[in-house]
C-alpha cells in the first residue's frame, strides 16, 4: 500500500506525508494512492512558515511571565507575534488578546458582563444572524432567553431590514444590544455586508462582534470590518496551528469580563500560561496571509470557477449556493438533488476527495445544515462544501470534477432504476 | 557572543539551542556562555518524545470532527492520546476532557453550575486552601462571596481540622460544598494530605477538585488522589507543550456546565477544534512521565539534597521551607534573610541561573508570595524557588551552589557595610 500523499506543489506548503500511524489508518480505509484535500474551511494544512515558527516557540524554555532572561525572550517573541496578528486585521497590537481558538474568543466576548474600565456596563441582549457558526449561535454566556436570531435572505445574506427593526425595537431600558455577524460564511463563502451592519449598529448605539475566522487571509479585514468593536480570528483556518486564536478589540476600555481567570496573563483578560509555540505559528500564518493576498485569491478563484463550470457541465441541475453573491474565492457550496449530504461525503471520500457537509463540528456527526435552512431550502436537500487553498492544483480540481461526474452519474442511474 | 545553551545531557531531552532571535535577546542581557535552567515548575523544557508527537499532529491535515478519512485518522490519534493521559492518572480514558491548559480546566470545574446528567445540581460554596495557585484561588465562576479560604499550618500543609470545621458548618440548605486542594504546592513542593482531605470530603458529602499540575510525573496520582472527583493536569509542566491540559472526572454523570460552548467537541463538554498537535505532545509527555518515575525522582532528589546541603553550608541562616515535610523531589523553596525576592532573582539571572520567585504568572510582576504569607511568614522576607528536572546535571547544581555562595556573601558584605 502506498502512503497517502497530498498534491501540494506550492513550495510554501509542506508536502503532507502523514506519519506512519496516520498513513496506516487511511490506507486501511481508502485504497487509493493519493488524496485530494478540498476541506480548507474545516482546517488548512500547516504552512511551512508556521511550522518553523512553532518549532522556534517550542525551543524557548522560558515562561513568558518569568522574570529571568528566558522568560523575557519568550515575552519578546510573544509581543512580536501580537504585532503580526494585529497587522493582518489593521488593528493596534495592544488590542489583540490571544485565546485557545475562535470558540473560546466567542464564549468570552458574547457575555452580558461587560466593563467600561472598572465599571460594569451590562449588555442586555444578543442578536445573532441565523447563519452563524455554532460557536456564535450558542451565544456564549448569554442565557438562551436573551438571544434573538436575525434572519437571512434566500440569497444567504443577512436581512438588514430585519436587523434594523430588531435594533429599533430593542428597549434601551434593557441595556445595550450586541450584534454578532460573521464576515464570511463558513459554508457558502458569502461575504456579509458588515459595513452596512456597522452603520446600523452605530446608529442604534449597539456593540458589534464580527466572526472573521473564514474572512482572514481571504479579504481585507480593515476594509470590510474596520469599525467592528470586536473581531474573532482563528489560526488554523489560515495555515497556522489548531488551538490558538484571538479576540481583537477596538480599544482597551470596553472589554468583556474574563472567561478564564487566574495568573493574570494577557493584561488580566485571559489567564493561563501562553501557548507560545501556537501563538508564534499563528503570527507566521498571519504574516504569510497578508502577502500577495489579491494575487493568491485570483488564482484560487480561477480554480474554483473551473470547478463550478465542470460541475454544472456534469450535472446541469446542481445548485451552487450563493453563486450570484459576493463570495470569497475558495468556497463552493452546492446541492445535487437526490444526493444526501452524508451519502455524498462518503462517496467523495471513497473517490479520494476530502470535502465536507458544512461545518466540521460536533464530533463527526453530520447534521442538517442550518445555513441551508436559514436560506429557505429544505435542509433534507443536503449540500456539500468544497473549499480550496493556495496549495490546491489544477490537477486536484480536475480529479474532483471527475469524481463529481461519476457520483452525479450514479445518482441519475439510481434515479432511473 | 556565544549562543546560549542549556546543559541537558539526558538524551531524552533536546539540547535547547534557542533560535537566533532568542539567543540574541539573551546575549544582549547576559554575557555568559551558558545558562542553567532551574525553573522547571514554571515550565519544563520540551521532551523529544513530545516534540515528535507534536510534529506528527501538525502533519495531520484532518479536523478530528470531519467525517472523511483525514478527519477519522485525526480522531483516532486523539483517542489514543486520551488513553495515554488517562493512564498517567490511573483513570478511565472516557473521563478525560482536553482543555487549553490547567487554568481553563480550573475555570471550567470551579462553578456553582453543576449537572447530574441533564438535571441541575447546584454547588453552594467553594472552599480553597490558602496556598492554591491563582488559577484556583480566583475561584472560577464562583462569585467572590461564595468562596472560603481554608488556612494552612505553618508547616505549609493544609489545616485538616479547619477544613473539617468548615465542612461541618456548611449548611446543607445552601447546596453541596466543593473543596479545591492542590496535591503538590508549586512553590514549596510540599505534598498535601489529599487522602485525608478525601475522607473528610466524603464524610461531608462534598465534591473534591485536585490540582495535580505539579504532582503529575512526580508522584503516583492514583495512589495520592485516586478518589478525587476531578483532577486538573497541565502538559507543559510534564515536558509537553504549553497551551494544553485536561480535566479528569470520576464518572460521566456529574459534570460542570461547559465553559466553552459551540461545535460540541469533547462530548459537548468543551467546544472548539481540538489542538491535536498539543494533545499528542501532552500524551507523549504523560507516557514518558510514567516510565521509571521512582528511579528518575530518586536521582532528582539526590541533586536537590546536594543543592540544599551546599546552600546551608554557604549560608547557615538560609530557611528551606517545608524541608521537614513530605516534598516532591525537584523543588527547593528558600528564604535568605536580607535578600528580597526580586533582587535575588535578578542576581541569580546575572549569574546565569534561571530560577523563580514563586508562581510564574501575572506578566512578569513579582508579587509577594501568598504561600509564604499563608505559612505565617512575613511575605517581605522574600523567597526563591529552585525547581529541577530529569535533565538537570550535577554540574548545574554545583554552578547554582557557587552562585548562591557569591550572592549570600555579597549580602553579608552589604549587611556589614
Amino acid at each position: 500500500m502506498s502512503p497517502v500523499s497530498y498534491g501540494m506543489p506550492n513550495r510554501k506548503f509542506k508536502k503532507n506525508a502523514p506519519p506512519a500511524r496516520c498513513a496506516r489508518l487511511l490506507a486501511s480505509e481508502t485504497m487509493i494512492q493519493s488524496k485530494v484535500y478540498m476541506d480548507w474551511n474545516a482546517t488548512a494544512p500547516l504552512l511551512d512558515e508556521a511550522r518553523e515558527a512553532i518549532l522556534s516557540g517550542l525551543d524557548m524554555a522560558g515562561n513568558p511571565s518569568s522574570v529571568h532572561g528566558e522568560g523575557r525572550a519568550a515575552k519578546a517573541a510573544l509581543e512580536q507575534a501580537r504585532r503580526d496578528v494585529a497587522a493582518l486585521a489593521g488593528r493596534d497590537p495592544a488590542h489583540v488578546t490571544f485565546t485557545s481558538g475562535a470558540t473560546e474568543a466567542a464564549n468570552w466576548v458574547l457575555t452580558p458582563d461587560f466593563r467600561m474600565g472598572r465599571s460594569p456596563l451590562p449588555v442586555g441582549r444578543l442578536y445573532v444572524s441565523a447563519i452563524e457558526h455554532p460557536a456564535i449561535r450558542e451565544g456564549g454566556r448569554f442565557p438562551r432567553e436573551r438571544i434573538t436570531e436575525v434572519p437571512v435572505l434566500s440569497s444567504g445574506v443577512i436581512d438588514l431590514d430585519a436587523l434594523d427593526a430588531h435594533l429599533a425595537a430593542h428597549g434601551k431600558a434593557s441595556h445595550a444590544a450586541m450584534i454578532a455577524v460573521m464576515l464570511v460564511n463558513n459554508e457558502t463563502g458569502i461575504i456579509q455586508p458588515v459595513s452596512e451592519v456597522t452603520e446600523l449598529v452605530r446608529a442604534h448605539g449597539a456593540l458589534l462582534v464580527v466572526d472573521a475566522v473564514q474572512a482572514a487571509g481571504r479579504i481585507d479585514l480593515a476594509e470590510h470590518a474596520g469599525e467592528a468593536d470586536f473581531l474573532i480570528l482563528s489560526a488554523h483556518k489560515l495555515g497556522g496551528p489548531r488551538g490558538v486564536g484571538a479576540l481583537i478589540s477596538r480599544g482597551e476600555a470596553l472589554m468583556p469580563a474574563p472567561l478564564i481567570r487566574g495568573g493574570g496573563q494577557e493584561k488580566g483578560h485571559r489567564s493561563g500560561t501562553e501557548n507560545l509555540a501556537g501563538i508564534l505559528g499563528f503570527a507566521a500564518a498571519a504574516k504569510a496571509a497578508a502577502i500577495d493576498m489579491g494575487e493568491r485569491n485570483a488564482r484560487i478563484a480561477t480554480l474554483r470557477d473551473r470547478l463550478e463550470t465542470g460541475m454544472r457541465h456534469a450535472a446541469p441541475d446542481v445548485i451552487i449556493h450563493g453563486a450570484d453573491e459576493p463570495r470569497v474565492a475558495n468556497t463552493s457550496f452546492f446541492s445535487l438533488p437526490g444526493l444526501k449530504s452524508e451519502t455524498g461525503q462518503i462517496a467523495f471520500d471513497l473517490e479520494g476527495i476530502a470535502l465536507s457537509a458544512g461545518s466540521a463540528c460536533s464530533s463527526g456527526r453530520i447534521g442538517e445544515s442550518h445555513v441551508l435552512s436559514a436560506m429557505g431550502f429544505d435542509p433534507k436537500l443536503g449540500a456539500l462544501r468544497i473549499s480550496i487553498g493556495p496549495a490546491t492544483t489544477e490537477a486536484d480540481v480536475e480529479r474532483t470534477i471527475e469524481a463529481f461526474t461519476r457520483i452525479a452519474g450514479r445518482r441519475r442511474m439510481a434515479g432511473a432504476a
